[in-house]
């Protein structure tokens, strides 16, 4: 795909040109993202008409982001991770972020941004962090230590330091089931690769403190394991997330602005009540 | 799915209550987008962990969205939806302003929502207005009018006020190749009711005019009248197009942050510079 | 200052250029309202270095907003109205969602324009209604009706349709002391004008309705008449406010991510936790 | 003003409380910013009305973000501060982001929170990072160096490792008019203390180089030392940027409103086009 690439090499690191140089356009800059030219829109270099009924949606996120197809495996198991972040509830402060904005009357797209923006560092940052931190684990592993000692030492330094694993601990729930089934759906789909063993391993070790206070894994850890092991680069792992999120913004400021009072004070404990769940019908199953 | 609503009636046009009354919680709200519970999280009474493997993202998002869980062939032609509309290169103004954030070393989410801010109104907005075009249309053939003097009399209003009727016309398409694919797959999963033949018997009226510059149907144009036969309420339109686009808009950034010179100009002209398509693996087909 | 203007009318009404038409440059656009050259910088034609010192910050606010230099009393009572909505606490849903934001650990400018996108409609948003609802009975004396008619006239159609009068009521106060302080500073400086004339009339006549809730004129009702009198157009009305409660939202940002946990729970009554006041000393009075 | 503090200390360095801890109400938390009650806003702990045209904006903008009053000729530097950075053009990605979102039609509160989404990092952000870069040369000199050898010590790791001095070097200007006038009335006021030595002590070294391509000082530089001997914190920076630069950024998303086409493609160079300046009035010297 070298001629998709712009041949102008990154170059963030150096300082200089940014505040002494007049700001020039790259002469010659291409995207390679997507290119548009009369009846014509190419993604990542496929016709996008070709791409609709043939593509599903996670599959042509997959293709956007990475630049190439996913195997039907990878996208079906990338199709999983998505659906498992859609939503968290009333209370993760994006979604707060996002009622507070749309209860002031704003139109829909400034109330999903006002979420976008708590997306990062402590909140759906941790699947980079331990994206980062697995590979520090394989990096041992690569040296010659067994996948138990590598989780032992990561673990050590951790908890040394007072710090939690990322991907690891969860404020409301003890047991993640969404981290479960994507480990479970990652095996099936025979997709689980160092990164998810490398989970596992970390994942044994806390399980087997005697006393402790569990620490489970959680949905930004196995979404790190398994999309690391599909070979997504790190910086991607807040995107993944983002974009997995974004409906479930939009169906809490569509509530607020069609369900509620304007300029209402929003009870963060609202997504606590309980409800009747509902099943699947068999033909989905 | 009455018992997951809100007792309380929306009361957006009665401004008295906003401005002279205390800002008091709505007593026993709830939410009917997500619960939350220790280990358990049910998106629109379903559990996610269920739904994972099972439903497509797409799938996901109109259930999310509508409440409700769409049938199989409706899922597959909403994921094209979503498709269709995943990027349109760099020239869109929210793509420029995804970017222009992104140079000055913004994290993703920062730059993101930026793009978002710009949907809306002149952007993405006329999948909305043209929701409510094809209704007023439809509600003439309702009142005994044909399809086709339905269309005069819509398209007789617009041009008489110099107005492009929404939904039709492109600034760099002559025909958009998103538009017939979508009208082609919804037609071949039975999926196109009267919105379709709406928009349909718009487009050949607009086709039929002697002399006129073309004023071809929109990929806006066949995602408000697929969509509304699938039942979606106008006010969903933008929201559509908001989370189809995302994907796009974060490898933008991505693309920026990654391999460009921060503090740069921006090119918009860039995506337009032609590379050679890639055509799809004949499994694929 | 007819050589800074755009020579290209404004055409927000005329959609087919807008679907039909390439986008292209407005060859030669200018604007009016900064221009750059190298070691020059003109703010509405002035040097910026020749305005430091010379201007108040507020001066210049109204130079850039309204492209004329304010004179000396204008820019103290236009000072004032900055000051005076310079923050309102924790309890106002932008300043929630600037601290949502700020508590996931996000950038300052992050969760600043986080709550920016809370501005407008139902939240500041009033002074630009009062501002066409004081043209409305203005428009009734230049027809030769007394001030008083006039105001019972708009205040009849606003409680016959249920609605408060916009620039009246408030959750919290019963007498809006911003209001009041800005009414006699208008006067004092003697800038009270035929919009001051008019919210007076109308807050005269609705103090005047027996046995009734009171209804007080607030901060929104008394810059919309101050900054009327001004010369501000009601498109402007917004801007004001949102100028202003920057520094607000900043300093709550910041104390958010300096003196708190991330990502807590926030309690939107802290605000109201009461604290003895401080008195400005003797030489600021 | 201990009375005004949280008692909770601050804890961000320690993310085990945030993952495996419940999110729960930091019980009895105060704000330190603005209190609320009936009829009484208290900013800062001094009722707002009581500050309207007794504090001007600058110096009510200096007390919210500090927590006290500035003297008057601090009050007066700050102000110069703020008319400094007022707007630099249509040339900073800030302002083409907000003209981007402006010519889609959002709201103006939309278009100038995109603008505000670029502030941090590569614009704006030198604030902050030369203020730390100040201190560090300051902690030379109170080890026993000269502010001359401080600045050469700081200088050599600069420009060894290829960076330009933070503060210093422009992309338009080779002298920042905004910056001399800074430091002027800095030491017009008497309020030049040791940053403001430590930058002018940098900018001669930087100025005696032969042969070099030269490095002024910038505006961010000047603020910098400025803000820093009043008594700033760095990470108030970007804060002070943040707030000056607002008004431009609402001028420019309302002439983009007001005066220009939907959807149009902006030309980034038009605001370097000539105009005849303005003067002052001579009652204004």
């Amino acid at each position: 795909m070298a001629n998709h690439r712009s041949t102008t090499p990154p170059r963030r690191g150096s300082p200089p040109d940014r505040r002494s140089h007049p700001r020039t356009e790259d002469a010659g800059w291409r995207t390679a993202v997507t290119r548009i030219a009369p009846n014509e829109i190419l993604i990542r270099g496929y016709a996008v008409d070709e791409l609709m009924g043939r593509l599903s949606f996670a599959e042509a996120v997959y293709l956007i982001l990475r630049g190439e197809l996913p195997t039907p495996t990878m996208g079906k198991l990338f199709g999983a991770v998505l659906v498992s972040s859609i939503d968290h509830g009333v209370t993760p402060p994006s979604t707060l972020a996002t009622r507070h904005v749309a209860t002031t009357g704003a139109r829909l797209s400034a109330a999903v941004a006002a979420g976008v923006l708590g997306f990062g560092s402590f909140h759906g940052g941790d699947i980079e962090t331990c994206m980062r931190f697995l590979e520090e684990g394989l990096a041992r592993v690569r040296n010659g230590e067994s996948f138990a000692d590598a989780a032992d030492a990561l673990l050590q330094s951790c908890l040394d330091g007072g710090r939690t694993p990322p991907g690891f601990g969860h404020r409301i729930h003890t047991q993640d089931p969404r981290a479960s089934r994507l480990l479970q759906m990652a095996h099936e789909l025979e997709l689980d690769g160092e990164h998810v063993q490398m989970v596992r391993a970390i994942d044994r070790r806390l399980a087997a403190r005697p006393n402790a206070r569990p620490i489970p894994l959680n949905i930004d850890g196995a979404i790190a394991a398994v999309c690391a092991d599909m070979g997504f680069e790190p910086e991607l792992g807040n995107a993944v997330f983002m974009i997995a999120r974004i409906p479930g913004l939009v169906a809490h400021a569509n509530e607020e602005r069609s369900r509620q009072h304007p300029m209402r004070q929003i009870d963060p404990e609202a997504g606590r009540r309980r409800s009747p769940p509902r099943r699947l019908p068999e033909t989905r199953k």
